[in-house]
């Protein structure tokens, strides 16, 4: 432990395990993403002193809790310290700030953040429901989903700004592409228009290709101060912001149910401790868990005016060869959306962009951006990460 | 926002409601908790910048979760950050860690952090079989649950050190006597040794009284840089050491069972962090979920030998009146025990005790420790407080 400190936080080292339908409990999918990101580094789990687990719900899924000690056990790492992080949703990026306030305190001189869920061995029905339990309970007991909040806001959204649903669709398209060539995610075939726009009706007027799937898997960072960065790696990236907000419980309550109140202020405290603007940002995971939110993501974090957002997957802007490439991972739409994992899964791909070892999916990427959703915009966080140079 | 720090954090109000069975849901406990706190400092909700759950298991007792964007909408504090915490029975001491931290990394000009379980409506085996979802799975299928190993501990200790087993008892009166002056107190019923050595075996050779019991409650604290503690408070607390550590999964691992690993290291991380030693402590509240447990964070703190911590209660050294008083609130004995709430109620009578706030259990105390132990030792955290002068 060293004392409080002005030193910047270092990403050394990032991981994640294939996403999808996987064998085992989900301590199996945190250790295996545990390890590969200690051998990223090049050290064993003694090197770990702060053991974080961003998941949400391993005790509703799957009857076992405590599983940041489970996994201390399984990396070698014990006494470490450990605690799990549970943000729904944005479990993973709560857990990316959880991280980043260890070391930036000056409590870590190492610490390891490993997000998972495991989800597929229970039916579609009875995971939804887990994730429907983070409603405000007058909206539960009516029925609205967060599946039914994404095809109100998908109607709100079109009509109030006469966009074109085709400009959903679009976004889909684009997130399959992308993950073709990521071999990690659960999904790895293209789709086009027709597909998405012909798929059964789940909350009009989005369809089943408007939704992201039902996933297992596990992704890691390993954060230190940058002193001791050259440690662990050659070249490494920094946290330059990582900021979270709430919106209302209540989802009806929202003044405006087209902008994510959490998504703009998480963002602009984001941009303001990295001292960047939108403009600075090369690329960015958003959070698709539904196609309307990489739209309201994308005008919500100042990339577009509001009411113009569809317009960017159907330009083509957000696509690998735009100008700010969107969910070069495939995003949660085809990479797949194990809750806890997916905000460090985001994190992990920003990584790998802007230290240019993204391979079929590079870009040019120097300053990335990882926008976390948790419940309909109920609690979300913000991250940038940079190329140290 | 402001710059990462080297302030110390001061704890400028504290609170707990009720402990025992309580009408309502979590959340309505954490709002009450929360509400009392902020009232304590004179501030509302939009005081808060961030704000942190300490709960082990509210989608499991109750089908509930997302608790903190909950909590930030019923006590006005929407958009702070939120998330929860959750470390088993030390998720409230792992909470005023991940506070700590928000306050000391710079991220927080005003963290609340609220504890909270809600327990009786379930009959006493489901809340066993939650609680006891957090051991190894192997354990678990052989039926060691926690009451287990504390009986098979109590057996080696009493054993290794040729301890008598009234003196587990002499715990159990202690802490009740002291939870007869606490009005939170679940239960506030002096006892004797007969009854407590008389009383039903649950795991033999512990009975009944030596377990504490199912508890519903919640506590508050909030934390905010030493410059601004003065907004807040005339006298204040600063937490002048905090730290936590993990011990392995499996128990029937560890070389010593009469030694908890976590509780050494986490307790030698924290005297380190404060600059004090044992010697230091005026009051300390120990995590005795069950009365053997008082005995071995004593000695694992280093306030007696090892083998030699049994005489404590016996000698009535660690009574108010004793040289070192040990769970003046009733401890989790005659206090209760609602799992994420634990070790925030800790923290709570500590602050209480150096600030002179402790009416009737008031004792002579600068400097207090709470050792907060989740599973059986397989994860603590240790802080301490100390009056600001």
């Amino acid at each position: 432990m060293h004392d409080q400190t002005d030193e910047r936080v270092a990403v050394v080292a990032a991981s994640m395990t294939q996403f999808g339908e996987r064998d085992g409990w989900v301590r199996d999918l945190l250790a295996e993403a545990g390890q590969a990101c200690l051998a990223d580094a090049g050290v064993s789990g003694d090197a770990v002193d702060h053991l974080y687990v961003s998941n949400m719900a391993s005790g509703e899924f799957e009857g076992q809790t405590g599983i940041p000690n489970a996994l201390a056990h399984d990396l070698g790492a014990v006494p470490a310290y450990t605690a799990r992080i549970d943000q729904t949703s944005s479990s993973g990026g709560a857990g990316i700030y959880a991280a980043w306030q260890s070391v930036a305190s000056g409590a870590s001189d190492c610490t390891l953040l490993v997000g998972g869920e495991k989800m597929t061995h229970r039916t579609t029905a009875e995971a939804t429901d887990v994730i429907a339990s983070l409603t405000h309970p007058v909206e539960y007991k009516h029925g609205v989903t967060l599946p039914s909040f994404a095809g109100l806001t998908a109607r709100a959204y079109l009509k109030t700004y006469d966009a074109p649903r085709e400009s959903l669709a679009d976004v889909a398209v684009k997130n399959h592409a992308n993950g073709v060539d990521n071999p990690n995610a659960q999904f790895r075939e293209a789709v086009d228009r027709e597909t998405v726009l012909e798929s059964p009706i789940v909350a009009d007027p989005l369809r089943l290709y408007d939704f992201c799937p039902i996933t297992d898997g596990s992704a890691a960072l390993l954060l230190v101060p940058e002193s001791r960065a050259a440690e662990f790696a050659d070249e490494y990236a920094v946290i330059s912001g990582v900021a979270g907000a709430t919106d209302t419980h209540v989802v009806h309550e929202r003044a405006d149910p087209t902008t994510m109140g959490a998504v703009v202020d998480s963002g602009a405290a984001a941009y303001e401790m990295a001292d960047r603007d939108p403009e600075a940002v090369d690329v960015a995971e958003l959070h698709d868990m539904f196609t309307i939110l990489e739209v309201l993501q994308f005008e919500d974090l100042g990339f577009a005016e509001k009411g113009e957002g569809w317009r960017a997957a159907a330009d083509g802007r957000t696509a690998r060869d735009g100008d700010l490439p969107v969910n070069t991972s495939g995003g949660l739409k085809s990479k797949g959306h194990p809750l806890g994992a997916s905000g460090v899964a985001q994190a992990v791909e920003i990584y790998e962009q802007v230290l240019g070892e993204a391979g079929p999916r590079q870009v040019d990427a120097d300053v990335g951006l990882a926008c976390n959703v948790g419940g309909f915009g109920n609690c979300v966080t913000t991250t940038i990460l940079e190329a140290a140079r």
